[in-house]
């Protein structure tokens, strides 16, 4: 998504803005909001109590840190951040040759995954991707590159630079000192 | 783990250290070593290839902080940080009220990410504990306090503050701001 669009103020907090204070489209959910499928600026863009809606050249919108006892609850970005991390550690520990069990066992994961996953835009397009391309679990290597491919699908889609996937160990296994 | 312990220096890297630079025992796998299980530093110290081991006073371990393609594996602290992020907001969009398949369906997902979480110590560990404690997924909010719990036993075991279970939505939820 071009981070260069427009970005409309409104007059009234009443109005639901189309896009947010990051250039990314606002996703809504069936409640009016959703705050794990947008940037948290974005979010307290699109639910500002303020009758007039911040600009975007001015920052408006506090962002508070306090204390750990009262950080937010994560965004977007924090929550796919925080998930690739996962996904792609549970691939570098899987086993190189696991078991029929183990192989079935990964696809239920991912399916459950792909189902409770908090942000329902982000979890019905992950769905989509894997009915379209199963999940590759025959071995530590498949499933490396697989989840890597997605990774990738998600990056061309939010305009990230894409990884190259024979390097996938290096970043999520072994590091990039080993010989 | 008392940070306080004293933290023995080797004159070999052949030696496999107990304590890591943190204070926390290190943790080894049975290939002798597990990156996800450890903070880095403690990683990098107990696989230190250097002939003499870097004592704790003088900071002689890198850390190297390149471009995002050469981002290191996560060690044990990120790993955690984003897995109870994942889990916490999985909590937080749970159904209210879920349908028994639901219900069924996240006990086999605990019960998978369990058995597939890239640090093996914790792993068995949270294995252990979902066997004594089995995951409430009756309603929304005994799910996002059986999980705060869990989390709880994980802060005792790591000499990290305790969270309020009462105020789990607010932090994983609905922010601190919603009246």
């Amino acid at each position: 998504m071009s981070t260069t669009e427009a970005i409309p103020t409104t007059e009234s907090s009443t109005t639901k803005p189309e896009f947010g204070v990051s250039g990314r489209k606002i996703v809504y959910d069936k409640d009016g909001k959703c705050r794990t499928c947008n940037t948290l600026l974005d979010f307290q863009f699109a639910t500002a109590k303020k009758s007039v809606a911040p600009k975007v050249e001015t920052k408006t919108i506090p962002e508070v840190k306090s204390s750990y006892a009262q950080d937010e609850p994560p965004d977007v970005t924090q929550l796919g951040r925080s998930s690739w991390t996962l996904l792609h550690s549970i691939a570098a520990t899987y086993p190189e040759t696991p078991s029929n069990k183990q192989q079935q066992d990964m696809k239920s994961f991912l399916n459950l995954f792909a189902g409770f996953y908090p942000c329902w835009f982000c979890a019905e397009d992950f769905q989509k991707y894997i009915t379209k391309h199963e999940p590759k679990t025959q071995t530590q290597d498949d499933l490396g590159k697989w989840l890597c491919e997605a990774h990738n699908e998600v990056n061309r889609k939010i305009n990230k630079p894409e990884f190259d996937c024979n390097l996938w160990k290096k970043r999520w296994k072994d590091g990039w000192d080993e010989e």
